[in-house]
This record gives C-alpha cells, sequence and structure tokens, in this order.
C-alpha cells in the first residue's frame, strides 16, 4: 500500500494553521457528541521512526478536552506485562463507552518493530495477524471506533531528522542504537510495514496512510480524519436511533387505521441521501493523491518507439513459451481512463503471442446470469489455467469505480471490495500466478483531443457514445476513487503500475517492458 | 467440537417417516419461497467415511424441485483443475441467486482429505482455512446461504459399514485403500476434523455435526437444520423489506403531517417478538443433547472419598509449585446449575493452596464501568499472570446463557459470542496457558433438593433467592443454550468436563482429578 503513496505533499504554515483551528472547534464538538452517545473510540498512531507521532499525537489533542481521553505510550513490553498474554495490555486498555484511547505504537508492535528486532518468533506471525483480526473485530462490533493512522516518511529524510536529533544534546537520546539500525534497513523494514498494512487493512477498522515529510500537511489530515471518522460513526447511530423512531411511529398509525403500509422506493433514496451527506468530509479534504503527481510529458520518438516495441514484442513472444513450459499462469489487468489506449495497449501485446495462449476478456456490464452471481464470479471463471495468459480489458475493479460512483452497489458493498479484491489476488498469487494491474493515465485535455478526434473520424465514431461524455462530466469524483483504488489494492504480491499514456507510443512500451520485467523475474525465481 | 457430541441418538423408522414427510412439503415450499427471494443457497457435506452422505444427499434432494438445484460431487482434482486457483472449481459452481447447490465434499477437502493423505503441504494449511473464510465470507455477505453438514460415525461403526460394503461383490468397489488406512488412523483423522471444525465455525456459516450412526435420525436432522437456515434467511429478507415498506409510509405520514415521529420502544419488542418466531423451528427439533446423556448415578463412598481427596489436594499443591517455578498460568472455569456445587469444588481445589498465587474471581452481573465496555473485558483484565492460577466461579459464558435467554444481549451479540470466547481462549493457550473448564451438572430434582435444603436451613438461606426460582422455571430453554454452547466452545485447545455432581462427593474428586492431570500432561510436555 505504500508505493503508491505521493510523499512531496505540503501545506503552507498559514493554510494549515486556519484549517485546522476550524477543525478543531469541530473535533471538540464531535468529542462531546461521541460521549453524549457512548461511543468508545481508539486512535493508534503507527509509522516510521522520526515520523513525528509524538508531535501529532500533541497537536491532536489540543483540541480535545482532557477529561476524555488517555494517551498511552507503548514501549517493548515490561517484565510484569510479559507473564501476562500478549492482548491483555491491550484489552485492559479499551476505553469506556465515551472516551477516548490513543496510543503512540499500538498492539502493532509485534508484527513491526518487535518482529524487526526479532523478538516475535517468525512461526508467531500468522497468529499474531489472527489476533489483531478478531481483537478489532470484536470492539468494532461492539460500537468501538478504531482508527489506525500510519505515518511514512522517506529514507532520506529520516536520515535528516536522526541526525538532527544527534546533533543537539537535549534530543540525542531519542535516537537509539536500534532506530538507526533499522535505518540501515530501511527498505527491508518498509517491507514488514507494508505486509502488515496489507494483512489488516480491515473494511471495519481501515488504514490511513498520514505522508508525514510535512507536518503541517500530516496534521490537518489527520484530524481530517479523525474528524471524518467520529462524524460518520455518530450518523450510522443516529440513523439506527431514527429508524426505530420511525418504526415505533408506524406502528401508532398501523394501530390506529388498522391496516398495513404499501411498497414505495422512496425509503431508499431518502437513505442514499444521507449517505452522502455522511461523506462530506472525507470529500473535502482527504484526497490521496496518486494520479495527480504523474508525469505526464513523458513521451518517444516513433523511431525509438519502433525500435524498443520491436524488441519487445519478440522478448514476450519467447518469454510466452517459456511462462507455458513452466506452467505459469500470468493475470493482466487494465484500467484506464476512457479513451486512455488500453486496447492499443494489448493489442501490441498480444501481437506476436501464440493465440492458443492467451485469451483476452473484454468487461462490459454484468448481464443478467452474471448479476445473479457475486460481481467477482464472472471474473472467477475466467482466471488462466497454468502456463495462460488472461488479458482483462477493465476488471472487478469496476466494483470500486463505476459501481461505487454510480451507485450500482452500496455504500457497504464498495467498501468491503478492497479487501474482497486483495484476497482473491493473494489466492491467486498464492497458486501460482503472475499478477501485474496497469493503470493507464492521460489527462482530462488529452481526452477531450481524443473524444473530439473520435466524433470526427468515421471509422472511430463507434468507440464514442453519449455515456463516455456523461462518465468524463465526472473526473473529479473518479480521481478520487482511483486514488483510494491504487492505494489500498497496491499489494506486494500484485503491484499496480501507472503508465504515463499522454504519449501511447510511451504508454505501450512501458507496459510491454513491465510485463517482460516481472516475466523474467519470476523465471529468474523459479531456477 | 466432536467431543461432546452423542452418538447414541435414534430414530424409530415410523416416526422418522412421518417427520420427513411432513418436512418434506415444508423444504419444498422453502425452495420456492428462496427461488422467489432471489436467495441462492449453497449446502456442503463433510464426514467421516461410511457415515452416509451419499444415502443423505439423496433423501434431502428427494423433496426438491429437481429444476432448482444441482448436486456436486467433489473428487480429487482432475489434471485440468489442478492448473487452476484451488477456489475455481469452486467459485465457477456458486449457485446463481434462487437456485441451490448440494456438495458432496466440498472445499474443505484440502484441510480434510487431502491433508490426510499428505495432498497439502503444511506450509499451506494456515493459508488454506484464510482461504475457507474468505470464499465463505464474501459469499455469505453478497446474501448466499451456506449450510455445512458434518456426518459424525464411530470408529467402529466405520468399520462395521466398511465390511458391510467389502463382504458384498457389488458394492466391495466403494471401500479403496485409501478409506481403510484412513480407518486405521481414525483418531488422527478425527482430530483432523475437529481442528478443521474449530477454524471455520463461523457466526455467518456456521457447522452443524449430524449424529449420523442412526439415518433415520441424521435424515431428519439434516432436512430440519436446511428447514431452519431457509427460513431464518427467508424472515431476515422480509423483514428487509417490510422495514423499507414502513419507512416508505412513515415518510408519507411526515409529509402529510408536517412534523417528526416521537420515541418508542415498541419497535424493539415488535422486532423480538419476530425473532421468537424465527427460532421456532431450530427450538423444536434441534436438540444437540449433551446434557441428556450425562450418568448423574455416579458417587463414592464418604471412605473413598475422604481418602481420595486427600492424595489429590497434596498432588495439586506440589503441582502448584512446579506450575509457578515454569511460569505457567491456569486458568478454570466454572459453570453449572444453581446448586450443583461450584462453591464446594472450588474450595475443595484451593484448601492447600498458597493463596498468593491464586486467585478465586467470582463473576456476578456486571456493574456500571463494566458495561461501559465489551462483554470481555472484565474476565480479560482477570486473567492470571504466568505462573499464576485465576479459578473463574461463573465466567464469560455467561453471555451464551444467561444474557441469551434473558434478552440481556441481541440475538446478533450472543451468536458471535462463540467464536469471540473461541479466539480470546485460543489467545490464551498460544501464549502459554492451561484452560480448563468444568460444567457442573445435576438433575432437576437434585435442584429441588437442595433448593429446599437451603430455605429450611437457616445459615444455607442467603445461598437461595427467588431468582434461583425464576431461572428454574426456565431449565429446558437454559439446557439447550448450554448444549449448544459445549458443543460450540469445546475445543481441542480450551476443553469442556462435563462433571456428574448429583454426588457432591464424586464431582469434587473429579474436578480435582482432572485438574491435576491436566497439568501433570503439560509439565511432561514441557521436559
Amino acid at each position: 500500500m505504500l508505493e503508491k503513496v505521493d510523499l512531496s505533499k505540503k501545506m503552507k504554515k498559514d493554510e494549515a494553521k486556519a484549517k485546522l483551528e476550524k477543525m478543531g472547534a469541530e473535533l471538540s464538538h464531535l468529542q462531546r457528541e461521541c460521549k453524549a452517545s457512548g461511543i468508545p473510540v481508539m486512535i493508534a498512531f503507527e509509522g516510521i521512526g522520526a515520523s513525528g507521532k509524538g508531535v501529532q499525537i500533541n497537536k491532536l489533542i489540543q483540541a480535545l478536552d482532557p477529561r476524555g481521553f488517555d494517551v498511552y505510550t507503548v514501549n517493548r513490553e515490561t517484565e510484569e506485562e510479559k507473564m501476562r498474554p500478549f492482548l491483555w495490555r491491550f484489552w485492559s486498555k479499551t476505553p469506556e463507552t465515551g472516551r477516548i484511547a490513543i496510543f503512540d505504537r499500538s498492539w502493532y508492535r509485534r508484527v513491526l518493530g518487535d518482529r524487526f528486532d526479532g523478538l516475535t518468533p517468525k512461526k508467531q506471525i500468522p497468529f499474531a495477524f489472527a489476533d489483531i483480526h478478531s481483537f478489532e473485530r470484536q470492539l468494532t462490533d461492539d460500537g468501538t471506533v478504531i482508527i489506525k493512522l500510519f505515518l511514512y516518511i522517506s529514507k532520506k529524510e529520516q536520515e535528516k531528522r536522526f541526525k538532527k536529533l544527534d546533533e543537539n544534546k537535549e534530543t540525542a537520546w531519542r535516537v537509539s542504537k536500534e532506530d538507526w539500525n533499522r535505518h540501515e534497513d530501511y527498505e527491508q523494514y518498509l517491507t514488514l510495514c507494508d505486509e502488515m498494512l496489507e494483512q489488516t487493512d480491515f473494511e471495519f477498522a481501515p488504514w490511513t496512510i498520514v505522508e508525514a515529510m510535512d507536518k503541517e500537511y500530516a496534521a490537518v489530515k489527520i484530524m481530517n480524519v479523525v474528524i471524518h471518522r467520529l462524524w460518520e460513526a455518530l450518523v450510522e447511530k443516529k440513523q439506527r436511533e431514527e429508524l426505530e423512531e420511525r418504526i415505533a411511529k408506524v406502528e401508532q398509525v398501523e394501530k390506529k387505521e388498522g391496516k398495513r403500509g404499501r411498497k414505495a422506493k422512496g425509503a431508499a433514496e431518502a437513505e442514499a441521501e444521507k449517505e452522502k451527506d455522511a461523506v462530506k468530509w472525507k470529500e473535502e479534504e482527504y484526497k490521496i493523491g496518486v494520479l495527480s503527481g504523474v508525469d505526464l510529458s513523458k513521451s518517444l520518438s516513433e523511431k525509438e518507439y519502433k525500435a524498443r516495441l520491436d524488441k519487445l514484442q519478440k522478448k514476450v513472444e519467447i518469454l510466452h513459451s517459456e511462462l507455458y513450459r513452466q506452467r505459469i499462469p500470468v493475470i493482466l489487468a487494465f484500467e484506464g481512463w476512457d479513451a486512455a489506449g488500453k486496447g492499443g495497449a494489448i493489442r501490441r501485446l498480444t501481437s506476436k503471442l501464440d493465440p492458443r495462449g492467451y485469451a483476452v476478456c473484454p468487461t462490459s456490464a454484468a448481464n443478467d446470469i452474471e448479476r445473479k452471481h457475486h460481481y467477482l464470479w464472472r471474473f472467477w471463471n475466467k482466471m488462466p489455467k497454468a502456463g495462460h495468459i488472461a488479458i482483462f480489458d477493465r476488471t472487478w475493479y469496476g466494483r470500486v469505480m463505476v459501481e461505487r460512483i454510480e451507485g450500482f452497489c452500496s455504500t457497504a458493498e464498495w467498501k468491503r471490495a478492497y479487501q474482497e479484491i486483495n484476497e482473491m489476488e493473494e489466492h491467486l498469487v498464492n497458486s501460482g500466478a503472475i499478477i501485474l494491474k496497469f493503470w493507464l493515465q492521460i489527462d482530462k485535455d488529452e481526452q477531450e483531443r481524443r473524444f473530439k478526434d473520435r466524433m470526427e473520424t468515421p471509422e472511430k465514431q463507434w468507440k464514442i457514445t453519449d455515456e463516455d461524455w456523461r462518465n468524463r462530466a465526472k473526473w473529479d469524483e473518479y480521481e478520487r476513487a482511483v486514488d483510494e483504488m491504487l492505494v489500498r489494492t497496491s499489494t506486494t504480491y500484485a503491484p499496480w503500475t501507472v503508465v504515463e499514456a499522454n504519449s501511447k507510443q510511451y504508454a505501450r512500451v512501458k507496459v510491454l517492458e513491465t510485463v517482460v520485467e516481472a516475466i523474467e523475474k519470476r523465471l529468474k525465481e523459479e531456477k
């Protein structure tokens, strides 16, 4: 999940200050509301060393009524704690209804720092993840809101911060030998973090990755997430209560009139309206912004394009037979804006492949039969046999893009889809598959040019419909959904590749190159 | 989960026939209703070899409209299937809305037969369980009803059936060498089954263990479970629809009157009423009957009692210091009918123990602070340090007994408690604890005698309250809840011991003996 995070995010001090002030008042209000509604809240701060957890906790609690929260610093287990089951120290710190518990490091120690330092035996890791799952599920089932923040900085930034602390007598003690050790093995530590994030990004207790290079930006993002989650919890609780109230009222009416109500659609619509309200906070500030950082100026000369394309196509042809011999299945997923060039890229990829060894699976709206099954069913059916390649032109990610935005599925459905998709892909990779996912990125202007070109060119007119223009109107909404999708589903086992596709030539070569590299890497591992 | 199952269950042919006929009509009706409501259903038959899966599937489908179901026999993977990810063959067989898919063996192969035969690599087992969890969770989240049946027979019965098949030319082919191998290692295979049942008894897709020694009894139980689950799913779906209808109606009323409704309790009561309806089927037939099989005539002479008690108490004293030296925590949970003798048994157990090394934790109704936390919180807080013994007089099992029956928690809450409790106990055992759970069983007459004795003996009068008599009136309801609890939470890592307690002497000795044995066993393992 970390791979796609853009660490260049910044915010000006003045802007941050103004926002924090406004949000602080809101948070303070929400704290009171949560107390009144009896909602317990847990906020866990995790992250890279020197990413500023202490500073951020301090900023956050400024807005809170000190009588209503506790801060726990989770160090290595004391002798006393070592004599208890691991979760005991966290169960005993779960807040009562209406209180907030803030953790500086948390029950994730065992799969992060302690694991890295070799304190958690390897064979205990699966149990540790299972324990975390049941701990958080049991509490959220019971009404607790769990907010998990992961503060992320680059290796370079970490070095800078460590050095600065080291130089000053007053702060040098804060950088330990272990900190420097972890810094040395930053990449390895990051891999642990990534695995942890993948394993524990539950629908009921999702992670928020906080870009923490800039303290102002981080503070605003954290405050925003906390506000949003508390607000959501309150809205949900109120909706439930209101529902009960309404039912009671109907009961009265029914008693009076002595007959039963009749069907209507208004109810569903009213609910949907409320759900829209509930995400207002999120939409305003909570931008992840993977796509906004993509450099779309990349291109290739016609000559270079042809030379490289030719070479890559020949390579892929040879690798294809090697895959077949070694019985390795390959799954290639293509997503991207309308007119981003998915079809063209797929054609360049397959032009020299043996057609008996691959299949292109186009995905359009689900048909009657497909709609009668789980949305993943039709994709499961098309998964390739060992040694074969399946290329999906649009994919199961429709669930968290078009279905989410057009309201073809409920909020609960698309929210749980991230985990469902990750589980499916993990299963496929565990059974031997290579999975690569491509997002073809163009900007809005480029799309307009291509749309117009399609309309004006008779043989391309079939490619453009009114729906394309309609989707285009929702560009910003889609961008937010794609950003979230790229972060939540870019896993170590099935990474996303964002392809700069304003230049079709550049995009096609990058796709082919990525495929070739991934296959070569895997074949090397097999040896 | 298998340990507590009573395999002596039987039913007369006539009785079974009459019941099956009546239930068949009901099932046929429910099939049509599920079709109309668009509910997909999956029924998995698993079990010991020769437990009669084929026969039972055949009986079940007699009642079904053949246009609405499919039966899949799940053998070892074909060459074709081996080339796909494991779950592919099951995803492709998931039924569309309104259809029923019946599996003769299922996606559990990989953790049962294939595992036993060494076809599933050991390190894949945790992944296999995780895959099963996500497969079933994704489908039930999407509205599929998953019914899982485990057919259970004894080793002796299996041998009898195998021999009978072997003797007949026509049927001899049905008993393979692998079948006899598994028979040889029946106990080992059963351990695998037990682990599988524990790991996958999910709240959203629970197992039903079918006592399959008697085919008539098994057929009735299976039919009953299927009917009950379909009925439950339909009721839930209808409740949801009705709710929407009601809300729509309120909307209309509100529009007319131009104002908002007001608070009321009627709603909750109406829901509760419906829930009662929903469990009608279950209550009628679905008896597990652990307690009814207990032999309460066991007793001890005064002389033998004293001699054994004395010996055991001395032993436990020595073991206690050994536990302390080796830093092993012990958790002893006592449950049982009112006046079953929990207090007396605990006193005999602790009378020679060093008080610095154990604590007795009595459990009464939750106090104000406790009610503000998750129901497990107060028990987590009391879990013993390494080397100490915690003895709970009444326990976290209150959730699935008194809280369930008195309506102190919702149906969803006590239903998910089995898994929550198993997870907690597994965590404790994984961190080194010994857990033993005792159910002190007396019969209704014995309880009455003891109640009366308490009322008539001045120094015992404090022990008896009106509430005790009120609870007694719900004996049957409690018995069903206890039966279900014993089956669902008797795990390999934290077993229940049912103590025959009509004779207090016998009960006390059995408790002490069980504790001594368990500690001795563990100390031996530590060496």
